[in-house]
């Protein structure tokens, strides 16, 4: 992974955590607090793994139990993003019992899932490892996280593709079709999108490849070619354009990736790590007092 | 699946809805403004499964592109909840072009999500299907989407377990070791809850089914037993509590899953049709002008 | 009262409690702002009650002025829940006296409201506390202060009934012609929510009592019936049914409550105790420095 | 009452209808969901008066009924702020039947409680209804609900104090202290404050009578002054300022209202018309299908 | 200025703030993020003016930067409201750097923005300073930031008018048309509005000002007049009802400001202070490790 | 302008109207609801420009009246962006009175606001129409109205640069510090950001320049740089990286815009359009009955 990447910043993740444990608290703990009322008693919680694979999200740890109580610490024994075998112990958790209790689903919820979207993209990564073809992720996000799943699949070793319609241009059949053209849409766009903006156009026959390059897109992306085709415009694109990027895009498998890497593609999308993902087995158990 | 559960009241989800388009949309469509600017031209669009399976969240699709533009109009050609193969055409999208372009990767993640896991709670409750015992979920669910999922479940087949914190009392082991003792918790809990509320006890042992039995809870869960443990749990709840509700609990697989049921349980209660539930795959192809 | 009832969690309440500061504030506190501008000097203030009752909702006190200035701290003089004579100094609240002008308000309009529904109901529960007859509260509650005023309920001594739409099912007489019948409407309740939830039926006769002991409902409401009707309803559930909660509704007053409780009911609900309280008299008095 | 008042903008409004309809919803109508499902069929409800009183709210029924579905109508069979003898029919409500149950609670509840407050505040007006001192309300509202609180007020025949601290000036004792005397109090806030706003002060002797007048305050507060004492300080106030208004606060109740009137001061100010008012009983029965 | 304005209640301004970040973050800051990572090295910045004005809105420096980060912390070097050269140090910033990047931008275009409108309202000002006519707003103000922009003015040195529609009834000739007379207008609103609100009518004739007189306004607004009716406008209200306020509104400048004074109103209102006002430049330099 | 741009979405423009009229209504309009109460006659007025300039925010005018009332209706009389002299009839805008009058000022201060910014960015354009360089915005926008005003730029003729921190990386002085060296921070930013997303550099001296062209950076800014400086960068860049964008910023005004457009840069970036715009004067007259 080489660098870390961060959580998103507390302006955007704490309305969030906020909002989810108050769907799951709804009208209030009711057990915990029945039995535990305005007891502060201090609890002790060990998180365990209990299958192996890559752990994402640790900082959320902290994150979502401070929601509940502020005196929650954390004390982690791995780090963000390591390879673990089942039965790692990743994390202690102190602070008073009825906070542990009250949060302790919300946080499970959300480090089982991340960490199973860091371990899939782990295992698709591990296959084009040696190779210079970079993994990235798409839009097919679960509404609601995607800045969360979006990091993961950065700490499961793939990198982001844009993570909305605004931080990009993509021009689709539909687009094309509605300007008239491939090359009347690149310049509509040119004209009104904030300059920075990358222009990437799918594409889906070697004359669309070749009229992509002739307007100067930024990236262009190789919608479902088969492997002939996409080292056909590889060529094509390498010569004519040598800083445009490549993108295959459709129906990648672990079977497929790394062939379609061979192509020479620059990019290879793929949704699978995220809507594919079981998520990772967690367990929290309360510790006696020490 | 006898009687069509109904997505969640408008009054919850719309709020939902417009924050799941806002992520996606960001700081605008670029691409389709850019292309289509006050362009009103009408679009129509065919919705089609990829995959065979249950399909779950149809009604979404209104509600989604609704939020986008009010003049956007669905045909549904399937029922919500019908198992449908690959290629079936599931619904006509009609409207603003510019619309069904911004609201489409939203919907489908949607629908896509919840479909999977409709899909997956069906084949597990197939395996149970001859048998009284119900299949119920669990309080893992994706954070922010607790209602959809859980309404995903009962298009599958299987009915919900509580919703939150607030809508059962669940006594764990911690709560027990808090209020010292079982019977203490019990009585504590029955005191202070709202009276409707259920008080469910988590047991690991024949000694606390027996002492459940006696503080008369409204239902056992049997956690982590083995077949025979749950077999004799059964008979004796059976004998000494006629209405108590008895659920078993604790690494449910495809496999089990039949063999659990046959003990006798009311409930068997998994999150593996959430947790483990990859997305069913639809597609939307865009249709030329009729 | 046996055991304190807490507070709701702050993930509930403190946008609430943001919410009627903003509503009180408005556009600013005019008249400290111009007095006082940025000067921080201390202010201590006396709260005393000024009616006798019993005191609900003394935890507020901290959280309003916290949530107008950090620094503000309160040393409390009795016990939430205690029943007081007038006269009595309840806290000792000291801060910035910007911020105890300014928060002065929202939270005397709390409390005086939370100890009225509390001293109400305590004077309700006095009526049967020597009977096992528990006292509960309805839906009848104000907008936006449903959490409150429950929680108020508790303080008073009484239990809660259900605290919205979602924590059990309530078949009244229009689901049960819009189902075809009590039995139907049972079923179809059974099959569709949560298991956990208890169902309760609304009965006005004693045909229809006969009907839910058949269908094994949770809760029966003998809804508007003469004590002669009660007590053969209580013997009758109590003969075929005997875990099935019997709860009497409709036009209990401080009058006709020890007689309702006399038949045997488990619980009687009332919303009097909310829609009929007066608010109870406190006042804030400025100290001097001393 | 003369002038009909209008209800708060529907740019207030609409977001607390919504937060009050999610707070009785919470996570669904269980009982309303399980039996009508996605059946639309139509209902009719009459609503009706089971206690003679002032009504107030009635066009709220039309907007909590439609913020659930935008098919509800009403027929309303009286006028906003009639007074009505017990069993009269107010209103005719018509929509889905399922929309009709789901909002019930809420708006029966918001309309008992102002009806509440109009008619105590009418009661009190009465008794005063041929002097030229009108009534006023306080700040002392249920937080949340102080728009229509105030509203109620209105319909009641009385007329509104400030809305919030922000809408005039209201110097008191402490501020008085802080600024070091009376007149610096009002000079601060004169050069301080938007320059429309009236500048209050509360008085509690002659003194301070004789002070405020000399230094112009708009609004001059008798408060907690003997009948004696403020039939001297109106003529004070008269023959020197014969601009600035004369409010007369404390202690105010059914049997002094025409005593402090009588003294001839411009308003009387009390929270009683709000803290001290009962629900008004209303009721909402299903008609059968005509 | 006497006496310095104090900025909006944190309870108003803390979620702007937040809502201003999160308008420039968006979806990350993708920069800052990448090099620092979660690197929390400290930096510093200087805050230097680099135009002459008088400067508002620093203590928003703090609040900006604590709401990224709680750990920073800020140095004043200069008083808000100051009048200072260009190139003075105003401020000295220390704090994680990646927290300085992020809220850099947000804390300028604040400071910028509400400098420039101190800086034009003291411009304003200083051409009136010896006579004892009032500058104030009006209602023009930009979207979303109407509470700041009058604490600028204050900073500048004039009053503030209404903060908007509710703290003052200002009668127009629509108000007027619609009421059948300006007689019939302010009785209208003089029974409705909440008792303490000020009237003002907005006059074109003396012959409106002296029906104004008659119906005992609070203000009278001299709009669009000349010189010489403004000034007989002036002698008129004086005469018969001096407590009356009097203000002079309608195409104010600089130029015709002083004399618009003299003609002896009490009030000048005009927008041109916030409408007119360019940003006043700031620069912040980070400074190498001390 | 050629296209004309597109208001942003509604889901995201809506709240923000949603937000602008609460601020301005507060506790409700005074005026129009003593005066018109629930009188629903209608009004029509008319939209003059009073000076000069280019007009922007026209279809604002539907989207605020329509969120006071669903039934205002506006005839637009100009296209927006039209260059209009004073005196034009912009539009008419009929509806219920009270919603024109509740509605006007906030309508107005957005058009005259967003007008004021398109008529001197066209100003600015007007100097390079004939050039290729494109002018471009800044993050310096006022907070709350990013969009708005990056929209409004568009309308004067200019385009957008990057929207927020999130859709471009810009890579400045302080971050080369943090990462040790250009180069560094360019490869850590492209390992870290969404790849579609361009790597832009702040360059101040020809060596840096050189620098940033071997990282194959998408833009290059020359910051602060002489013409004869800029002229270089230019040539150089053109020589080595063809397709690299070049970016003029700092110190760009009326007089030297032009000078710096003919050293051949691609952009010239100033905030002046937006931080230097007065609002443009519209009047809005209401008609009488026709």
């Amino acid at each position: 992974m080489g660098f870390l990447p961060v959580l998103p910043s507390s302006i955007l993740l704490d309305p969030l955590i906020q909002q989810w444990l108050a769907e799951d608290v709804g009208r209030g703990d009711r057990t915990t607090e029945a039995i535990l009322g305005n007891d502060l008693r201090p609890g002790r919680a060990e998180l365990r793994l209990k299958q192996a694979g890559r752990v994402a999200g640790l900082p959320l740890i902290e994150r979502v139990f401070r929601a509940v109580d502020g005196g929650v610490t954390v004390q982690y024994e791995v780090q963000e993003g390591a390879d673990l075998p089942s039965g790692t112990s990743v994390a202690y958790i102190a602070g008073p019992l009825s906070a542990l209790l009250t949060g302790e689903r919300v946080m499970l919820n959300l480090i089982m899932g991340l960490s199973g979207v860091a371990t899939l993209t782990q295992r698709y990564v591990q296959q084009i490892g040696d190779l210079p073809t970079q993994l990235v992720d798409t839009r097919k996000t679960t509404p609601g996280l995607r800045l969360l799943e979006k990091y993961a699949v950065r700490v499961g070793g793939a990198q982001n593709h844009r993570f909305g319609l605004d931080d990009a241009a993509m021009i689709k059949e539909n687009h094309i079709v509605a300007a008239g053209g491939l090359g009347a849409a690149v310049e509509r766009v040119r004209e009104s999108v904030p300059f920075p903006l990358a222009i990437e156009v799918e594409t889906e026959s070697l004359a669309q490849v070749e009229e992509a390059i002739a307007h100067q897109v930024d990236i262009i992306m190789l919608d479902n070619m088969s492997l002939a085709q996409m080292r056909q415009a590889v060529t094509l694109i390498r010569q004519k354009s040598s800083r445009t990027k490549i993108e295959a895009s459709g129906n990648i498998t672990l079977e497929t990736l790394r062939a379609v890497a061979e192509t020479g593609v620059d990019y290879i999308s793929t949704s699978a790590t995220i809507t594919q993902a079981p998520w990772l087995d967690f367990s929290l158990r309360f510790l006696p007092k020490s």
